[in-house]
């Protein structure tokens, strides 16, 4: 009897201790920003993979199929066609970050009443204390207006993601509960992740949602996970890859990639 | 006798399965090299909490207080006197990169002979076949000359280390036997790391080393890693360090610190 218990105290110290692939407090990225920028847009990680690095985060599909929302452990495919999949686990992302969400979060606040995109993203910059972390945010609330995109599958040669999103469709619902998860990354991630922050909307229904270009909040609440470690996992293959120029400065695409398609 | 087995096998398992914090090809640093230039002197993680994530690696020390070499697991610090002591593994480290150097390298070669430090890099260079990945590199070799450098140990409040470097203690050694240790990172890194090569040396006989500034090969092996994960720890706590400003370039700052401190 004793040594099924050893036995068992052994099983739950391997399956518990040793599943995830990194600690809690890691934010798990595949492939950089500039790799996408650059019109790499090859799935390189599973789904299934992702899951073993969070139950959260943010990303886009094989072929730049639509935008990606992982949450509790559920991915949602946002696709050009505004529809919401649930994508198969071994699809592959070229890009994607991901984190372990805690239930236990530093940071939660209640958002004051009818706050727009700007006005929020003030009201959590005064919780980024260190500006050299990683925060994971979540946040659950009911919007007036939300304004959201996603792109659509690529044929090769692929094009530059900035040539992407100048066709991208866009969505506007109005009167929406649903969630916002994202990330703020570090200045130093210039290249590799979005310097500030990155953020995708899913509905509450799983019906509606995409890569956020703005709203306008009724209530909601905020969570932030603070996170102090990076594991960047790089393609070690690829078509034409390796031949990618990333010293190059491409924030002005990047800028143009993360806003609107006309200036408003 | 079979359950004993199992046992066994359990314990093997946790044991060689689950102790590197990360898994093998994968570089893990504690901060960044902009923390480092901005003058972050106060070491974050034990030397005993390194050796969790690799065996080989550079690195300084708690109050800039000498050079590190970590080869086959066991710590090396060349201090400004130029002697070569066995670090505490309670000594803190404020920049360290670390890997665990796989047996089986992905590259290794011999050098031709006499070559300096430039022809050496050259040579490498045509293995780094994919730039956006990381390199490890152990050069095991006799050398005509080499030329390093340590840095003093710091007094609060720390100055930046391209003041510290303009009076750093350089190390000229001829007819040596020893091990070049360090890594290859991507451009991408800027800000994060050294985009490039950052190579530390240590003699067969641990008594002399130190940051290479030159060299001259007599013959040597060269034995490469490729890693394609990169894992940043960065330090949660410490004083002044969230008011450092890392969306500055400091590249200027790195080449100055990197290299000779009189061009040659």
């Amino acid at each position: 009897m004793q040594r099924k218990f050893i036995l068992l105290w052994l099983l739950f110290f391997i399956v518990v201790g040793c599943s995830p692939h990194y600690p809690a407090d890691t934010i798990t990225q595949a492939s950089t920003i500039d790799l996408l920028l650059a019109g790499q847009y090859d799935g390189q990680m599973t789904c299934g993979q992702l899951l073993g690095y969070g139950d959260f985060g943010i990303g886009t599909f094989d072929r730049l199929d639509g935008e990606m929302i992982l949450i509790d452990g559920s991915f949602y495919q946002v696709k050009a066609d505004g529809k919401v999949y649930r994508p198969d686990m071994a699809l592959k992302t070229p890009f994607a970050a991901v984190s372990h969400f805690s239930n236990d979060t530093d940071i939660a606040f209640d958002c004051g009443q009818g706050l727009n995109d700007t006005q929020l993203r003030k009201a959590i910059d005064t919780y980024i204390t260190n500006p050299h972390l990683f925060y994971a945010i979540r946040l659950t609330g009911r919007f007036a207006s939300m304004h959201t995109r996603s792109v659509p599958s690529q044929q090769k040669p692929y094009p530059p993601l900035s040539e992407v999103t100048q066709n991208q469709p866009e969505f506007k619902m109005t009167d929406i509960a649903g969630t916002i998860v994202g990330f703020w990354c570090p200045a130093y991630t210039k290249g590799i992740n979005v310097p500030g922050y990155h953020l995708h909307f899913i509905s509450d229904d799983f019906k509606q949602g995409g890569h956020i270009l703005g709203f306008e909040m009724r209530d909601g609440r905020a969570e932030i996970d603070r996170c102090h470690q990076f594991a960047l996992i790089m393609p070690e293959k690829g078509e034409g890859i390796a031949e990618v120029d990333l010293s190059v400065d491409r924030s002005g695409e990047l800028n143009q990639v993360e806003h609107l398609k006309t200036s408003q």
